[in-house]
């Protein structure tokens, strides 16, 4: 029973996933979820109190996926501050064909971002958090010697906003550029600035 | 006579803007337009076709408004490459403060491109045209000497990139930083790794 209920909470997440993505939050009723869930509306309301909630949990399991995707190499793992950001700009072409076209519900969160407090704060707080987990880096190459005195929070909001910038293009124009490319050219050229 | 369908025209714009900004393209209806511009609906439909037709609207005159804005400082002016990608990003602070909450329209485009073919390519020609206007820049700057022999393309990339990416945040999480500031460092990081 227990394993039955966690199969229709995973199909009702996919399902909206996939409806949010495609027609976004507004456009999408929990009657047309339940339809193409195969299920009743009690089903639905038995996993989430509302739609909203449903948003949450989602915009909640990108954020922890996207924290696992960056941090999947440790810090204190044997090597430096640079070769640190160009490992995970590397990485970015795993992020981008993982997320598939549903990177797009990316704007989706922003979007309900302006309007729900609670997205907002749930939306915002990761992007301030990055900003300063990229700006403790930066503290780390001047401390060790890999890059010169630069502004680490510059830095830090200079590397995040060029990520939210390749991704979110990637997103609306997937064929306009080789985006991963267009990250790792840029991480590079931000680099050759910074590098001692 | 032309007057006054101008002004009913100008008045069906604002509130338009207004309600997508705030609740977004799809929650608006035609009637909700309407009523807060105290206009019968066969005054709309004069004047625009559809809902999508108001939304088109605003997103040309957006985008030339960026553009004027973006190329106030005519190319062929008296400066180097460098000093002109400075004042571009001097007058971010402008295009902010004019642009005050109104910006948040910018996630309506984008959410919106992913799902009519017609407001995408309308949305995202522009940032091909950016990425390739940027690009040219910096091949003239480094024919005039002022940059060093960077790949022109990626770094028109990365400084769209970089612009796009700031905005965003800007827009979400408007008291998060002081968002001209790191548009002005961003640039200046991006071009002490590529000026000489």
């Amino acid at each position: 029973m227990q394993e039955r209920g966690e199969d229709t909470r995973e199909k009702i997440l996919s399902v909206a996933l996939k409806l949010f993505s495609e027609r976004g939050f507004d456009a999408t009723g929990v009657a047309e979820i339940c339809e193409q869930a195969g299920l009743s509306k009690g089903a639905f309301y038995h996993h989430f109190p509302t739609k909203q909630a449903v948003f949450l949990n989602m915009v909640d399991t990108f954020l922890k996926g996207l924290d696992q995707d960056l941090l999947s190499m440790p810090e204190g793992s044997m090597t430096t501050v640079p070769e640190l950001l160009r490992h995970m700009a590397r990485r970015t072409e795993e992020i981008f064909s993982l997320a598939n076209g549903r990177l797009s519900i990316f704007l989706e969160f922003w979007a309900q971002a302006r309007k729900e407090p609670e997205v907002w704060s749930r939306t915002v707080e990761p992007f301030r958090r990055y900003r300063e987990m990229f700006a403790t880096l930066i503290r780390k190459g001047i401390h060790e010697g890999t890059l010169r005195k630069v502004d680490p929070d510059a830095a830090g909001s200079a590397l995040v906003s060029l990520a939210v910038g390749v991704v979110l293009q990637g997103v609306v124009d997937n064929q306009g550029a080789k985006w991963h490319e267009v990250m790792m050219s840029s991480v590079e050229l931000l680099l050759s600035g910074m590098e001692i």
